[in-house]
């Protein structure tokens, strides 16, 4: 077995991607989530994106509950934007910070914002200048990396093309996202290969979904290739667009739980970050895919008498 | 990474296993169900228990069932029994493939049969002479091999000495049950690893729940250890007993796809295996856990159009 990292650091997106992808809930409900992941001990929470309202209602709130939110010592908070307006919002409200993204499948950009990958770079590329210039820095999101719900598989050479061109344009991190659940432990292998081939120094993030059971494989299989860093959402938070009833995010208690009983730190309160999980339960009023929160941690025994 | 095995062979346990631990249906459901799976290419099944009715009311019509049930050619059935009257009644069924259960966990094991581990496997001695007297296979199978929800964890080096105990008495083949969900990839190790140091000629099947999201994760570290047997129930049937709600078997859909997309060949058609689980989802009235059973496998694409 490859030596597995000691530790590694989990980004949680569950204010961002989960609540983005659910029922809207009230601007106090966000708070209150944001405030108790704060205090879970994850070091990084992507806390809200800067979108038009129309295009998603879910976040026409940001810049309030950014505002009323706590900032607590120690967490890195980061914001996801989609153009030069939403950048500009979120640097005002104080971002150092942020996302940009862009799918790896032609098809797939263009349904989502109508123009074509190419011309989604382009966009980036200033879009990274922008933040630079503002002394905030840039990750680029390559959602659909592991497979497209129009396309099918995506060749790993195209998504290490777009990494290559992304760290031309001078991004400071790549994040793949797999979009729709379509990752495996061979397609995780394969482009993880591909991109080190290619561009060994970026950092990397990876963000999966258990669309299809198999995100912690996923995660498995990163972890024996070094890779250290993930994102995951609380509860699952986020439904999954294209297959209702399905799972969505990774739930980040099933990361930790797995990722501790194999010795490797997250620095996260499992118990806090379990109580949290019954709390976006409860925000929500939908049943969260998780099983962790559902059957406790394998050190919450049930007693033997009766 | 570890070479993987290029096939492995899964056994269905939805017929016994799971359908053991939903509520009761009808005799006519159950033949319906064994049918269907007989002709999805599985090699093996786990077709029935044959336990006292007062027990387990769920399979007071096994004899029935299995008179019914097509036998397929190509098919492995196999029936798990908890003591000799159960396996003189499979054995007068015409089962050549049994099974017989302990509990790595005394307490577990007194919980379930009133009686300490080391009493059980006096018991299941006896069991292995009068199913080889007969002409039959024994599989003996550990319970909680990778965790007690009474006692906590189970240490790899007791269930090693169970495996001893059970090379000992003449067992054919063990198979260790991952009971509540308690596994993960560290545990799968050590436990292998603990077994092979010992008696590594014995065929070993692995036999896991996902009730925390750990399943395929576990499968997939032991393939990395060249484990090629491996339990799965069609749909995920078979709730889970101590958390209610949770996930309980692993779905054989789930591990297939998962396998199979890794090029890993199990003789099983997915699409023919996934219309059992919608099968199996109708015949219980129970919305199953099974994430290729919601999203479909990772293959099959959505119009990009409209």
């Amino acid at each position: 077995m490859a030596e597995l990292p000691k530790s590694v650091s989990i980004r949680e997106v569950g204010p961002r991607d989960g609540l983005q992808n659910e029922d809207p809930i009230p601007t106090e409900a966000k708070v209150r989530l944001l405030d108790a992941l704060s205090r879970t001990g994850v070091r990084r929470i992507e806390a809200v994106s800067f979108v038009h309202p129309r295009a998603i209602p879910q976040m026409a709130d940001a810049d309030e509950v950014w505002q009323r939110a706590a900032k607590v010592d120690g967490v890195r908070y980061s914001a996801l934007v989609p153009n030069s307006k939403g950048a500009q919002r979120a640097l005002a409200a104080g971002f150092t910070e942020i996302e940009v993204v862009v799918s790896a499948s032609d098809t797939h950009n263009r349904r989502n914002v109508n123009r074509g990958t190419d011309e989604s770079l382009d966009d980036i590329a200033e879009l990274i200048d922008l933040l630079h210039q503002a002394g905030a820095t840039a990750e680029v999101i390559i959602a659909t990396s592991f497979g497209c719900p129009y396309e099918g598989d995506v060749d790993p050479a195209r998504v290490a093309a777009i990494v290559d061109r992304a760290v031309r344009d001078g991004a400071d991190r790549v994040a793949f996202g797999d979009t729709t659940g379509m990752g495996t432990p061979r397609r995780v292998r394969g482009l993880i290969t591909a991109v080190r081939d290619r561009d060994a120094d970026i950092p990397v993030l990876l963000h999966f979904h258990n669309t299809r059971g198999t995100a912690l494989a996923n995660l498995l299989t990163a972890l024996e290739l070094g890779v250290t860093e993930f994102d995951a959402s609380v509860g699952g938070l986020g439904g999954c667009p294209y297959a209702p009833g399905a799972s969505g995010n990774l739930a980040t208690e099933e990361a930790v739980h797995m990722l501790h009983d194999m010795g490797i730190d997250t620095d996260i309160d499992l118990d806090a970050l379990i109580e949290v999980a019954e709390l976006a339960e409860e925000l929500t009023g939908r049943r969260l895919p998780s099983g962790v929160l559902r059957a406790g941690p394998r050190t919450r025994l049930t007693a033997s008498s009766g």
